[in-house]
């Protein structure tokens, strides 16, 4: 089913759009570059997501006679022609993005869109909103299962979610970041994703007792049970049920999967639960863990000899609570003069970080003679791309003095085509297939830049032509402002 | 356009619907409450929100074909009769509900379903997604306007929210806590929300100077100029190049609506701006102001004398940023016995504020003869409502020594009845008229209910029946326990 999404844009981007569509400067080309500016949590890297959902939103573009008639509405000012063109419209520019699953950085274009002035800045809100949520929601993942590599981790946040493109894009999100499964259904249906879940407190409550809830739903789906044991008391009542429970599987010939804990220290409870079930010579079945749980609570938990074999995660991974936005941007970098040169553009603040970097540009990632990642080196689309052999200067941007040369390396271009002039010339490839490339990313690094706290900085580095070209812009827009 | 969100649940409602359904109990009555323990933000109160996105899934809710034959091959165990039986469901249950705009408070429900628990089950997560972010995002709109009672106040978020969905349900709700627009064309079109915006820096930059850009957009939209002056610098550049453009305009007998801040210090910079706009005679020009916003920062660039009428707020407000979820639930207090009694039923936890309390309920707002709400009182549904002249005694749950009793009164019975038997009985009121209830419902608090910080605690009463119930059913396991 298509979704109409050509209105899920900001006002201000229709007015522009009329506004140049007036001034006879709408079909002027234009490159713009998504991007941002700090990394979220404290993390090393982010992970990039969202391709799929801006590739489908791009490739559906189009108004409708309904949209249309509300825009007529909406501002008496449009002129009839102006719509007409709307109603006429789909995308037929260029895009080109990092890959999902790709470790990324801040400074470095994400996304990168050509087109005339008119396409490229309508489709700015809706890529944004996409690339923030779901770019956050795979970093958050990624970073869960740093601590957790060997574990199984469900995503169980759908409840907690901001609305349903939330809870349903955030379960493909954390699965490109790592994750096994989740508990939403329409996301498993949706992308394939495994699913996972058994029951909750209200099975057991509309029973007579625990023990009765416990053996009828394990009646049902012998093959499939894990009981939740907190209901009443974990300790007292819920793990000798479950244990009653899984020796009467035993005598069946099935082994039950698992106990869930939902509540209470789940340090002292899974070892405890452990201890017992391990007694009763039920070391196979498995303790998943719940509540609240997120990457430092689960680092703290393993530390403290925690018994659990597999985390579901909820609401901290799908709103990304300690920090539930990723402020991502997407700025003009060129623009194409009267006489049809491009001209680099750049955006000034009094805040140093907020300065954009002007022109069109390509992405390599540098591997050095390890296999490792030494750092990304940003130039102008232009320039001759960095290969093997050819000497390479790295510098600080902020600091130039601070530089190195390599000469052997194997230099990655990171924006890979995707539309190209109205096409889509890159096929999406399946989750699994991202999930490998992810995993592929994750070993170019050393486990330094990877850390979950303080982890090292990995360098981003300007071209010297387009470090140049920079200061150069800064230095005409500081004259002008003194005159 | 329908959007199809049967399988929008999670993996364990559909296993605990199959356990029933082979366990034969599938049928059997029961009644679920949602509502949440602790208000968010610190704030006094909590807005309800939902209730039109929860109706309308509840009244679509359809399995498809192809829901089913995932579901088929998703779990082996699932018999085909019992998909079959999916294909034929749809929701005949009732839901009762608070009014969308209603001030609420933690531990009352704020939606009953009642239906056979297989239809029960199935709702609980959609219907906690929607109620949750939207309500979330409804009582940090209502903070934000505490704050700011008399300036404009617009929703500028889509590009930071998580997910479509989030950003135009997001406006909705920011709209009945009492914004005044978004910039959203989704959400315009759909709710029928007020949209604005004009440009961003990107229409500066595409011209070669300010000046240009500026008096470009004026002759375009003359009846709606809102200038961005920060793409370069605000005092030396912006301000001065908006007071030509807007001198311009007042040569045509046009008047430019404002100019928006989007950086640097809003305080210091609003006030300048204002300064200079004033001495050019362009006292009428409103001063607009957005970045990361929220209600702390309006009231301390408030109290600092911030000459700001219109503040555009984004990223804080669509995401909730300070907390991200409510966390809302959805517990079984009723369950039919095989006698065909119903039984109330609770969930015990080593937490006592994560008790359940037992029982179908209706909640009763106590309002006092001076016009204002006194608490509110839950009761069983079988017991009378309290009524004026009937005394009715007040106690608090947790310290029941701490009591009063009041005769004169005014009992609103708060929850409506939206679904009877899979019939919506209930007209969804049209924006205004919410936004008219939910000024209303402050209307009858007391200020020191509606503060931002360390606001008086409302007191949520159980009618003695109730609490009786409540303390015997703890009591019950607590014996079991010991045994």
């Amino acid at each position: 089913m298509r979704r109409e999404l050509a209105l899920h844009t900001d006002k201000y981007q229709i007015n522009m759009m009329y506004a140049h569509w007036v001034n006879g400067t709408h079909k002027r080309k234009a490159v713009f570059e998504a991007y941002f500016r700090r990394l979220p949590f404290g993390n090393g890297f982010a992970v990039f997501a969202g391709l799929e959902r801006i590739a489908q939103y791009i490739a559906e573009l189009r108004f409708t006679e309904e949209d249309i008639r509300y825009l007529s509405e909406q501002e008496e000012d449009y002129a009839p022609a102006f719509l007409e063109e709307l109603l006429q419209f789909h995308f037929q520019g260029s895009l080109h993005s990092m890959k999902e699953g790709a470790l990324v950085f801040p400074d470095e274009p994400l996304i990168r869109v050509e087109g005339t002035i008119m396409e490229a800045q309508l489709v700015e809100t809706a890529i944004l909103n996409f690339m923030n949520y779901q770019t956050l929601i795979a970093t958050k993942a990624s970073r869960i299962k740093q601590v957790a590599p060997n574990d199984t981790l469900l995503e169980f946040g759908t409840r907690r979610a901001q609305e349903a493109d939330a809870a349903v894009w955030g379960a493909r999100a954390a699965y490109v970041g790592g994750f096994h499964a989740t508990s939403n259904m329409l996301a498993g249906k949706k992308f394939g994703i495994p699913t996972k879940g058994t029951h909750a407190h209200s099975w057991v409550q509309s029973f007579p007792s625990e023990q009765e809830a416990f053996d009828a739903y394990a009646r049902v789906m012998p093959d499939n049970v894990t009981l939740l044991v907190d209901t009443f008391d974990t300790l007292r009542s819920g793990v000798p049920n479950a244990i009653n429970t899984a020796k009467k599987l035993e005598a069946q010939g099935k082994r039950m999967n698992g106990i869930r804990l939902d509540s209470g220290d789940l340090a002292y409870l899974s070892r405890q639960a452990r201890q017992m079930l391990d007694e009763a010579g039920l070391q196979y079945v498995k303790i998943v863990a719940s509540n609240d749980l997120d990457e430092n609570t689960i680092m703290d938990l393993k530390a403290q000899g925690a018994a659990i074999d597999t985390w579901g995660v909820g609401t901290q991974l799908i709103t990304a609570a300690d920090q539930p936005s990723l402020g991502g941007v997407y700025k003009l970098v060129e623009i194409e003069a009267p006489n049809g040169e491009m001209i680099p553009t750049i955006k000034i603040s009094s805040n140093p970080e907020k300065v954009s970097t002007p022109g069109k540009k390509e992405v390599y990632r540098i591997i050095g003679q390890k296999g490792k990642a030494l750092a990304d080196y940003i130039s102008f689309a232009g320039e001759e791309a960095p290969r093997n052999g050819v000497r390479l200067k790295l510098f600080n941007p902020l600091h130039p003095y601070m530089k190195k040369h390599v000469e052997r390396y194997e230099a990655l271009r990171m924006l890979e085509p995707i539309v190209v002039n109205g096409f889509q010339v890159y096929t999406l490839p399946d989750l699994a297939e991202i999930r490998r490339y992810h995993q592929e990313q994750l070993d170019l690094f050393w486990p330094e830049y990877l850390r979950k706290l303080n982890p090292e900085v990995f360098r981003v580095n300007l071209s010297e032509p387009l470090w140049t070209r920079k200061q150069q812009l800064i230095a005409e827009h500081m004259i002008t402002d003194m005159e």
